[in-house]
């Protein structure tokens, strides 16, 4: 086979609420399904892409990366442009820009950000259900923002990966794990070298029993050094995870 | 057929994205058909619910209110809580008040609040794609909030009337029609004894286009002077309206 003259990286925000995931699949419909036929349309052949991260069904991105070869001529000027016409209004091409040969979305990912939204209340808010995770009781802000802290730096993630990864070594370093208010609740973000499956919301399951009270900040840290996943709890819905942003080297 | 004893008033959210409106229909599923099924279910009996408008598909509401009779014997403090639990994701119950058995939530309506909002930027923003109209050119306010000051007060809004609703006269008295800028972009306001049928959508259509500058201030007066709904151009989209708050005597 010719080999592809360009290849481009291309950074898209997506609503993942009506999408089964990223991932390329059959019978059902993913973003990766779309974005490729979007692109295939616009470059006149056929495209594949690879994605920094596979995000689950009904997780959002911010800052989704993709990268993948073709012999379009279409000016980088004009691409995003011309791709959002031909995207749904739930996926969005944000970036485009020429990388090395030896660029890779997915392997040279230097590291990630992921938010995770949360709000409370008495009741629900109907305008948010797909965007932002429900929790009908206050949460403590000082107790999540302490058990957040105590995840920070390089520790083996086992108790906090779900089985089905593809990940080999449960180590990661976690640069940041912070907590902060918004106007309609809280937000909180995790920036990491890497994230095994799940991961996240695995963690957020945890922290919301902290905030909630019912477990104390430690928690946090004898669910790490079980390294057991049983010890987790619960994972936190779909619903509040955004993909936030993407570091390369 | 016995009398039920009592005339419940119930403010309620909703999502209008995947409804067909708010009125009831068969084939398509609209928010009274998933309203009154959970009614049903809580007050283990039919009910037939009246509201204050009739929300067109993919409009939202903030506070639509409805009322019905019924024999529950529920207590007022603890249905809503019930009923949200029998209600989907994007439809929530926000307040529940026992009524005067002349109370109609449809025909004792003195005023209502509609709200549209709007986004611009050179991408439209996948996450409000439901939520928020997108507009890919800056919008100038002031013109716009001029404009808007010259609908306020009695004036007979036939040109702002789409074919298909079923009121009589087309004289309102608008209190308020104002706008001002969000972290988004532009929410717009107006409050009036009553809307015709997509009269906030066919005004927001002519106030975008002064907006956006391809029209003057005046082209408000013109098109209000004119009575032809053929003058107000091409509506603005449902995806931007929210009914906001309803009044009562």
């Amino acid at each position: 086979m010719k080999q592809r003259k360009r290849n481009l990286k291309l950074t898209i925000a997506y609503d993942g609420s009506d999408y089964h995931g990223f991932q390329r699949q059959n019978k059902v419909v993913a973003v990766q399904n779309v974005l490729e036929k979007a692109l295939m349309k616009l470059c006149k052949e056929p495209i594949e892409v690879a994605a920094a991260g596979r995000t689950d069904a009904g997780v959002h991105a911010q800052g989704q990366v993709v990268n993948f070869f073709t012999d379009t001529i279409v000016p980088l000027e004009r691409f995003c442009f011309a791709l959002n016409r031909l995207l749904p209004k739930d996926i969005v091409a944000l970036e485009v820009e020429e990388a090395d040969r030896d660029f890779s979305a997915l392997h040279c990912v230097k590291s990630k950000k992921y938010i995770y939204k949360v709000h409370t209340g008495p009741r629900p808010n109907p305008f948010l259900h797909n965007y932002s995770s429900y929790v009908n009781k206050p949460l403590n802000l000082e107790k999540m923002q302490e058990a957040l802290k105590l995840l920070e730096g390089t520790h083996d993630f086992s108790a906090f990966r779900s089985a089905g990864g593809n990940d080999t070594s449960p180590i990661r370093t976690i640069y940041e794990a912070s907590c902060k208010t918004t106007a309609e609740g809280f937000e909180f973000l995790f920036w990491s070298n890497g994230f095994l499956y799940h991961m996240v919301r695995n963690i957020m399951g945890v922290i919301l029993n902290i905030g909630l009270e019912r477990k104390p900040v430690e928690e946090v840290t004898r669910v790490l050094a079980s390294k057991d996943r049983g010890e987790a709890g619960r994972m936190a819905p779909a619903n509040g995870l955004y993909l936030h942003q993407v570091y390369y080297k």
